[in-house]
């Protein structure tokens, strides 16, 4: 039986809410059982899987579609282990939901609770890497939240596999809904799901800048995302210079396709010429294209092959590639002006052995991540300790950085009375207390 | 000189990125000089709102302005010195920015701190209630945001008094950029300011649906706000009459204009009909409009002079007003339903002395506000001891129900490293330990 995509959307509205009040224990019953249920279908999930690749390569014969798409496209034995292993992981992290945040007594008889509770229903969108399918569903259901996913088209069959393994453990437990997860396959039902503002909660769009500017521009409901992953390291002249080599080595080259991949390198100009010339070595050694500003060129220009003139829209622009803009400057204020001039507010990294110049860098910049003598690639989730992410943010609302499973909660305020009315507290009446509660009942 | 809006809207991002790093003291510092300014400056503010209220009188002979706007327009001198006591109040509430939220240690020599710090720039778009200049602008400096303001076109001359002396004490302090605190007066401008999405991080209008819903459509920017107000109660038959009588009527009838009024009554069937009789009576007695079900109607209809008979679209409708609809249904599980069907998300309340029956209520009712006992006139920032409040909000992402300081913030991740590349961490390399630190430094 097909349904409208109103009704998807609706059918999700209705089983965000009694997600919300499954007990954590049965979550991570649920939890469990899809770890197990992946573990049994490895061979039918690298069939499907297969099915994809074979499609996939087609298209990268014309020219359709990157090696590295291909990569991330690719499942294996231990893909699918790791998936089953994700669930558990899950399981394993405290219950976001029903936690108490706040506890205020108003006046005798009359506590305010703040407790959290799940959003309600989440719009995640994704590319190539069909993982996605069992990461985004394991924190949904550990978070009580209803998603509708929609995969990438070129990994529709390992989707579909994955996905039809979760269905069929969920339809198990009679207290998961249906809605409770879904999946999306054409790519015109997203414009159409982008409407149904009075169902959705919120939209993750995991993905290119112009997806996410796509669907800002046609729904209103809120989105979380990061728009560019603009990094910058910036190399300071009280840097140790084994650090700056190990950092800006690997975050360029460890993984140059992320988001959270240095794209610009910032250098004090008083640190010696030796050590500059050899880092920009060894980045043109690991394959890494240099554009650079002209006092780098002067000095390097001569020496250095391959070197070209950075533009103005290179400092603005997210590579994604081996690819580095590099900009010589004077003073750690130029450093901190040039990040939020140019910067995406997503990671940005000092390398210093002086603590006061990295917490100003750290307090002035203005990103989610800030970091001191560390790669700009430990912005992650699972690097954090969450166990997982449903995203990273650049949004200055809600949830910044990598968004774990405390992104996917809200709260509801729960006032205990017996029998107030306000206007007892009127000029000359009873008058509040608001006395913090540190231990409840 | 004036400034274009684009002008204006980036002096406020430039100053954002100095007021988050105002230590505590000299944001506490400025909003004491303006509690003392404000109070110095009580005659010149009346004398403002004087010619506000004559403007005002005007339009209200043409039928153009209601009683209840001119009431909310109008200043005396204890408003006044209410609006310095509330710079007081939020100078004396803790400091939301640079809160440590979460401490993790990754790996020796690797530590993770999460800091709550400003969202940046906020644009709130307000109505008639002058204080609102006062409110909002204290709670802004308090938190380390710049804010872009909008008031009433009624409210003009009184909202540029108050903003003019808040300027006088802005400028005083060196460290207090231009763009700390913006007035707007044109209505024209709302509609360029909003499409700087660049610049702005927030927007909080507190006003009617209609304009909360023009914001969404023409802007990028996340909203913060409610929508409509539909407030219930649920009479349960487990209630005590006394506890039903004061919470229906004071729910109803104490401020009917505002949000967190009561708009449908739900009575549970078994409940003696000679309850019912006289609080319907009490209700119409205090001059409440009742907009009853048919199963309400064949009861009291003949005894009971005009009841209208309720239909579909009222129980959908904030009437902010002297209007009640009433409807008798026969169980926990229909009044939880009738709210999640019609209910906006903003406050409703059960009354009731079974416990049980009341923590249902409360986990199953969808609702920023979920009451026990107590009137929804509640849900409100002073009364759940906030100091102050920017607005109530019905959305499920950032902050929900009565937002205070706590809302007007997001955090950064900093990450204290010692020269580490991911690289270390791949397969057969380092571990991550994830320790969470409770103690830090």
């Amino acid at each position: 039986m097909t349904i409208t995509l109103r009704q998807l959307a609706e059918q999700a509205r209705s089983a965000s809410r009694q997600l919300a009040n499954l007990s954590t224990a049965r979550k991570n019953e649920v939890l469990l059982a899809c770890a197990e249920k992946i573990r049994e279908n490895t061979e039918p999930i690298l069939s499907a899987n297969q099915n994809d690749l074979e499609s996939a390569d087609r298209l990268r014969s014309q020219g359709k579609l990157s090696d590295s798409s291909i990569q991330r496209l690719k499942l294996n034995v231990m893909k699918i282990e790791q998936m089953a292993k994700n669930f558990e992981n899950v399981a394993a992290l405290p219950d976001p939901v029903g936690q108490l945040q706040l506890a205020t007594r108003l006046d005798a008889g009359l506590d305010l609770h703040r407790i959290s509770c799940p959003i309600g229903v989440l719009l995640v969108i994704f590319e190539s890497r069909p993982e996605v399918v069992v990461q985004i569903s394991a924190l949904t259901i550990k978070s009580g939240n209803a998603v509708i996913l929609k995969g990438g088209k070129e990994a529709s069959e390992s989707n579909a596999c994955l996905f039809g393994i979760l269905d069929q453990v969920l339809e198990k437990f009679a207290d998961l809904p249906d809605g409770t997860v879904s999946l999306l396959q054409s790519r015109e039902a997203v414009s159409e799901i982008v409407q149904q503002n009075d169902c959705l909660n919120l939209i993750i769009p995991r993905g290119s800048n112009a997806l996410v500017q796509h669907i800002q521009q046609h729904s209103r409901v809120p989105v979380l995302a990061h728009a560019d992953g603009i990094c910058h390291v910036y190399w300071d002249q009280s840097a140790s210079f084994g650090k700056a080599m190990e950092i800006i080595i690997d975050a360029k080259t460890e993984y140059p396709a992320v988001c959270n991949a240095m794209e610009t390198l910032l250098i004090h100009d008083q640190i010696p010429e030796s050590e500059i010339r050899q880092i920009l070595t060894n980045l043109q050694e690991a394959g890494v294209e240099l554009r650079v500003c002209s006092l780098i060129m002067k000095k390097f220009g001569s020496e250095l092959n391959g070197l070209i003139q950075v533009s103005e829209q290179d400092w603005a622009t997210e590579y994604t590639d081996l690819i580095l803009s590099v900009r010589l400057l004077s003073s750690l204020d130029e450093a901190i002006g040039h990040i939020n001039k140019y910067g995406s507010g997503h990671t940005d990294a000092i390398i210093t052995e002086d603590r006061s110049i990295a917490e100003q860098f750290m307090d002035q910049v203005d990103a989610a991540n800030v970091f001191w003598n560390a790669s700009t690639r430990f912005a992650d989730g699972f690097r954090y300790g969450f166990g997982a992410e449903v995203g990273v943010s650049t949004c200055r609302t809600h949830a910044r950085g990598p968004v774990g499973l405390d992104g996917l909660v809200i709260y509801k305020y729960k006032l205990y009375g017996s029998g107030q009315g306000v206007a007892r507290y009127h000029e000359g009446g009873r008058q509040y207390i608001h006395q913090p509660l540190s231990r409840l009942n």
